[in-house]
């Protein structure tokens, strides 16, 4: 919508939703998964070149709204996100979100994105990532509990990251099954459907649970567990909001994203604050063991890092720069001389008459 | 650039910076100015309403990137804006910002707006309302250190909000000068040019400073105040970075936006952190007193705070949508089924076909 000038440029690429659709669409669903996950590692694994801080959040009465800031000396992210479990009685989602990418040399915003369905694939691409890095090499059956909006991209990432042939679905709402069998009925997995979630994880190598009701407040049950199974915990976490019960915790080793997130988000808050954690990235760069036994349980208690997301936006611009997709919009005033912004103004007639 | 679904919609209204000026020089910079300063009134004076928090940035070796979050019960706001001294050597402007106004209800984004033109307005707009306060009430001249990006802003928000009729200019920079006195030549101000700071504020009722060089520490020292001045502390503050000397706070009342910020990025950061301040709030609800007596030297130590932003993308969303400027944007994804966001993508053949 706007002329570039030459150059210093300060337009920014923006990828509106249909837009990251069709790019999705286009270089397939798995092909950016498996982009987000190899940008996830290699982001992860440069862990203290980042600055990192929890995110800012402004709690309402039925939501919140979250800025997710991270950079390095080379890129700036941010990501904001809602989160209104009310939201779907009104046809809205429940978590709805975008992002910027900016040049830390000079605060320039490179590219303004959607980041609601990058945020589906980001989470799922380190959830495959965690489960890769910690579950045993040949598991090939999970069980899916929660098959909402998020649902059908851990599915995907499971099949081909992770190398899962079989899924076994549970939900409490049985059209939100019926919608992901409908989604991925073409997708080469072999989907189950159960009537319970101790029915569904009996005999999984991997439990993933992706609930969002903040009234169920605890999904899976120390009697539920099995030797060596791998536990992955996505289900919208918050203060207040668990889906592992303590016991399953207590008896697993667990890994985090961003440990001092974690204790106040995810599923170990109900934990002692010295509750012994291992942050993913050490693993994945060999500084601490990952899974040390066949029957040893392991659980990724995920709550959503900036770092995922700045990895994701990284892989999108990438992606979109050499399709040629999105647009160059004008968030910025090009400026001839940076000095006189006044001038922006003046140089349209109206300014000064109206000012005089 | 995409089509709106009747309700409810998560279409997002769109202000680029070219549409911002045009939306500026249609209605008038003093309007603008006003009718910002009239949020600003209205939103401080309700402050016990908001959630507020300081700025989060991120610092690099050359510059920094902000993020300025905010809420009350119906909306929120935030600010992205950066601060690269050395942007202007490569032909960038120091300070670039853009922001969002978002239902605090559903979380979702509302408006996406431009906030370069619009922060130098909503700056200037917040000087004035604090000195239309503080100030003496017949005060005519202002003197006007530093002449760069903002200060064209500054002169015409004390034309029209609180009466200035000569300003004297003086910058390190004579170009900065030149390009002001040009930019202003026909707004009606009577503008004198001055070769020092000492010689342009002998005799001014308000020192306004706007300078942005990190090494010019002191600009406004103990012998040039004169008894009843009022001084609006502007320029570019961070930590490590002061324009007045600490004798001038020692020997005024100083009024600030919000203690906590302030005692970080401020001129007060020199002082002792029970040094006494007045936030400015306190006295437009007649909470605390103003000036006490015309011989009192008042000080406005400004360092910009988030509820300013959320005042000017209030006032900017009301003149686009009463103006039918800006456009609609598609930063959200519609859909028809909020739980099925893969079908988002499904809707697409080569998704299934890819993943397949």
């Amino acid at each position: 919508m706007n002329q570039i000038t030459p150059q210093p440029t300060v337009a920014t690429l923006y990828l509106s939703a249909p837009v990251m659709a069709q790019l999705i669409n286009d270089i397939g669903v798995h092909a950016c998964l498996s982009g987000i996950a190899d940008n996830i590692r290699a982001d992860f694994s440069r862990w203290n070149e980042f600055d990192k801080s929890a995110r800012v959040a402004n709690h309402s009465k039925d939501g919140v709204i979250e800025l997710m800031p991270i950079s390095d000396n080379s890129l700036y992210s941010f990501k904001y996100v809602n989160g209104h479990p009310k939201n779907t009685r009104i046809g809205l989602s429940t978590v709805m979100a975008f992002g910027v990418l900016a040049d830390v040399d000079t605060g320039v915003p490179l590219l303004l994105s959607e980041l609601t369905l990058t945020t589906a694939l980001r989470t799922a691409a380190t959830s495959a990532l965690a489960a890769k890095t910690l579950a045993r090499p040949n598991s090939r059956v999970m069980a899916l509990i929660g098959n909402g909006a998020q649902s059908e991209f851990q599915a995907v990432a499971f099949q081909h990251i992770v190398g899962i042939e079989e899924i076994r679905l549970f939900d409490v709402d049985p059209a939100a099954t019926e919608k992901l069998v409908r989604n991925l009925k073409d997708s080469g997995l072999k989907l189950s459907v159960y009537q319970s979630t101790a029915e569904a994880v009996k005999g999984a190598d991997i439990i993933t649970t992706v609930t969002a009701d903040k009234t169920n407040a605890t999904i899976i049950t120390p009697e539920m567990i099995e030797p060596g199974m791998h536990i992955n915990g996505v289900g919208g976490d918050c203060p207040g909001k668990t889906e592992l019960h303590t016991e399953v915790l207590s008896m697993s080793r667990v890994f985090v994203e961003y440990a001092p997130q974690s204790r106040v988000e995810g599923d170990i808050q109900h934990m002692p604050a010295d509750f012994a954690v291992t942050e993913l990235w050490e693993v994945l760069v060999g500084n601490l063991p990952g899974r040390q036994s066949a029957n040893e349980v392991t659980v990724f208690d995920s709550v959503g890092f900036a770092l995922e997301d700045y990895s994701a936006l990284r892989f999108m611009r990438g992606v979109a720069l050499e399709l040629g997709m999105g647009e160059m919009i004008a968030l910025i005033p090009e400026m001839a001389d940076p000095k006189n912004l006044f001038g922006v103004l003046r140089s349209a007639p109206n300014a000064l008459r109206r000012v005089a």
